[in-house]
């Protein structure tokens, strides 16, 4: 089933982008803990729109009303439900969604799936608005990581064609994550923010989109955690990855590269740097047969381009069974990559929190 | 857990390399249908090491033995149970793997996760031949969707820096994927076979090893399968992938290719041609919002080189706690890309029937 | 997980007696299914509280907003969410419930489940109230059932030792299911109503409160619908039926009396009436080896007593570690079992419905 | 799916009466556990046949062997299979079954789930024969629940209207539980054994069979386990005994007659036994709300009588579509209730090591 999601802690999201609102049933966190929810926030506004002249001009408030499961300060135990209202809608804007097809969107293959019966207006259940209730659940996994001082950081690998450093090539740190956090355009190398923005600028000049690649590291993982078949760590973490709209492709560690290297190459050697075991490189990413060997657990995200654009595009009329053209009008990112981010950052953190729960129970 | 996957169909497999057997139980395929077992076989030969001078000396017989569920030639319906008697084990070679952890493979991993406690003879649980019978389960699961008209088939994308070409340049046909599953080597340009064989016999003799990616299609699935959040086709397909060891990384369509397409570029334009909708590229790899759309989906997986090597290696001896150098010996493949092939389009058939059976029942 | 349920259906409910709301996520239901919401309220007003004397005077609209998976009077496919906000709480009544163990309630193993940090306010999670959104989910299934001509229906079997007449009795019927889910005392023998009132009324005067019986039926289930191990018709009803507040038993067909019975007065003769195969007898309340054989489907639930009395009673105080006694105040039922109907006929309405589903798909 | 079980632990089983091998996959058992297996067989062995003059004459070792999660005596923390290889088997007998369904048993909603397909003979999947690897599962739970000071016992509460005394009435400990598993007929009130022989005997000179109730008691269970909807205790072990052939009834602690006690005499009212939490009566069964309260879980399962009888029955033939008479030859039971006492102790044990590890992961 599809919006059913968890081993040890469960997750189940609800919601259209222009229904009534949008929200999250979690369970299984843990009793007791103190969210800052502060910082919850923090992480939602990563993710919002509405911040910066890149991102679309759909103004959100975004901030969840907890529903259950949270009592002076702490979760209870019990399910933990939050949603968000959907304001500041304008539906109009979506009514020939009915019958044209966007390219690039769901909307033909939920038209089908749904047999004609879904929330058409504004992508509906597939909107990147569902996400929301995902960073609001993320951000909480990863307090409760931090508290076990794993901590998970991430950088615009690149945009279109112009790319940033390796998280290889620096050194990982809790402090280096929070600063990128920080960041409208997180970076290793600063120095490639003014050429991001003007491409940013110029392809919505152009009417058109533009995509990327985010690197995320996890550190602080200890030897032994995940499964070989079929909870891998890889499998947990790209089967939610997966889940986040725009996504195409993860690789871990070397990933596709690593096809290019012979074996001698891309064995990660280990030594023991006084008692701790480390590897002199980190091709696998920190996971191997499924099961993370202390190394920073490293991999990279493949976001499309925004798939709404203003120019022309082909495209059909389900209702008149002809092909027609359309110009989208409305508001739209020239890039999703930005508020992709946060997203890959805190639905890692629901995959990796699972997987610690349901092999140590706490 | 792992060794449990499945929605409406079920399965559970079981096994190290040398215990006594390995085996799978299937729940929840169709009553009645009548498996053609040669057919099996040969999906499982094509797996099988000890078939040519590129694989493993260690030969298998591999005929998996069915306990129940199958009666008069035809599933029950109730779970089937297969298990593969282990034979032709060397296990003395494999003592050292008590303390020595091999570069490159899990045993570290595993000695962490399992406390010690795991059978680590030739990689116990996370050998590679574990997916004997993920194999066999999946090429009962393949005569089930060439039953829906839905045919699976791929190709030796590369080996090291050797690049075949892609099926998007070819017409996909069931006809191909025959074809091209009777190949040692499954190759759309023919031509590169010597120069692949060449490298692999080269990197035998510097006792190293090669990687690869293993291109795949899926023809024949109508428009609407699949589901946004959680369960995407792409979700499913991840998940059960990077369950097969030495996956490293899966990508859809145009794949990480198309962070550098602008989104006029990266849509793909519907069009109709009589009463079906197509489009006019194939980017997003059939498969839009999680959802199919109609379209061929395609995707592509890294398969790091063989961790196996008999070259000189730097490790650590757990019991000892020092740093060691190792020189394994035994029999291993120079390449594993190319008995990953079936296992990867077998295994995708277990997701993409899962997907059809969760929706339609049938 | 405690608040996740479904195999092919999909439900998560959360939410405290006092808290900001209670609610439901349900997944999996058929797409553009169109309710029928009035009686989906009416059946929710048959739990509803303060409708009768006999019942708390606690007064509550219990109208389930809508959030999602409802679009223009149909069901999308996408998760259909509902909440219930709380209102009308007096939660000083309820102070003395941080520390003071009411026998009877879960007060004491939630407060060792969660650590003591759990919402003790009205019973919090454990409260009967969050049965609500379980009757709104319960009610859709039930409107989706009688589509394929299936119905459920229940009566009072037994108040203290008042006891009706079995369904075994009667001719069961869509008009008698619907009759009876009309009346305050749903009742085979209707001459017993006075008797029930009285004995309710004298309780309460006592300060003190009754349990009782209630008997279910579905009719209209074909032959073949269930599963042996593990997910027999019996399994998935009495899962569901012991997550109710207040069940200790659950019997089928002849349930306990059957094992006075010889195998040749248990055992259901088959016959042919026409073509439809049935038994003379219904002993086992038309499950055999967890699946239908077509007669009625017939069960019984054990309800009891209201744990909250206003008579004085020996319990513990956890913070101070000392026996103490307890005078519950505030506002009870006498009687749980007239409001357990609706929740015991619509549960089981999620069971049967998710046993069809899972297994034909539509 | 029927055959799959469980949340951290999880069960897979399979097979048929009288097909190759039954068998059973166990996933996330503790690791390194040492498994006492003579302890295991002779749990088995209580369930086996032929070992009196009260069961079926058909002979079996039932010795499970054991393929896979088992090394140096102790468990690997991969997943545990077990076969046990089927003989002994006279199919002939059963070629009738085809056509003619057996009054009682799962033959005819059989046929219809499985469309005709499954494997008939001795009941198939159905047999009572599949419930040998429940008790090999549930023997190394129980062991591992010893570990934690978890004990499991029963008797038997009554055969056909020979009712033994109730746990209640007696003092539970391990050594009462050790000694009822060492009776052929388990029973506190010793008296009565002769009474059941004679019963038993005298029903088998009428070719007729009788039921009977077993009482199981569960010791050592902390405060705090288990779940309020869906998974309290109540539902987990419903859900699993009612997954045994032939239980019609199950009903926790005063059960069914707890309906006719006043919530004044129905409440356990607590008190401190120096630092212990106890309650004076056990009307709730050790369980309110789903989660135990430190008391002993005590529950009681209706079993009826055994089905196959040699009697003269009325039933159906589907082939001819008409009418027949029915004389079942072959070997059966006069009474399951006896071998089904070491069934619900062990399937008891399954389900609660899965609520303690689902809780505590440990």
């Amino acid at each position: 089933m599809s919006s059913f999601w968890g081993n040890r802690l469960k997750i189940s999201i609800f919601g259209e982008s222009h229904g009534t609102a949008i929200g999250v049933v979690i369970d299984g966190l843990p009793t007791g803990f103190e969210i800052d929810m502060d910082e919850i926030y923090r992480e939602m506004q990563r993710r919002a729109p509405g911040r910066s002249k890149n991102a679309t001009a759909r103004k959100e408030e975004d901030i969840p009303e907890i529903l259950s499961g949270y009592f002076n300060g702490r979760t209870t135990g019990t399910p933990l439900a939050a949603i968000i209202r959907n304001r500041d809608v304008h539906s109009k804007d979506y009514n020939y969604l009915k019958k044209v097809m966007r390219p690039g969107h769901a909307d033909y293959g939920g038209y089908m799936h749904y047999q004609g019966y879904n929330d058409y207006r504004g992508g509906g259940h597939f909107s990147g608005r569902i996400t929301a209730p995902l960073v609001f659940t993320g951000a909480i996994c990863k307090q409760i990581l931090e508290k076990k001082e794993i901590y998970i950081g991430s950088h615009i690998k690149s945009v279109a064609s112009i790319f940033d450093k390796n998280f290889e090539e620096v050194k990982l740190s809790r402090d280096l994550f929070k600063e990128l956090s920080k960041e409208e355009f997180p970076l290793l190398n600063k120095d490639l923010k003014g050429s991001i923005q003007d491409a940013i600028l110029q392809i919505k000049e152009e009417r058109d989109s533009l995509g990327g690649i985010v690197e995320c590291a996890i550190i602080g993982i200890k030897a032994g955690i995940g499964n070989p078949f079929f909870d891998s760590i890889e499998s947990i973490l790209a089967h939610l990855i997966f889940s986040i709209p725009a996504v195409k492709g993860i690789e871990f560690g070397a990933g596709f590269e690593i096809t290019k290297l012979k074996g001698s190459q891309a064995n990660d050697e280990y030594y023991y740097q006084g008692n701790q075991v480390k590897t002199y490189t980190n091709n696998n990413g920190g996971i191997i047969g499924g099961i993370s060997n202390g190394m920073p657990i490293v991999f990279r995200v493949a976001i499309k381009p925004t798939p709404s654009i203003s120019k022309k595009q082909q495209t059909i009329d389900i209702q008149t069974k002809k092909n027609v053209e359309l110009e989208i009008k409305g508001r739209h990112d020239p890039i999703i990559v930005l508020r992709a981010v946060p997203v890959i950052e805190t639905v890692s953190a629901i995959g990796i929190l699972d997987l610690i729960l349901s092999q140590t129970g706490v």
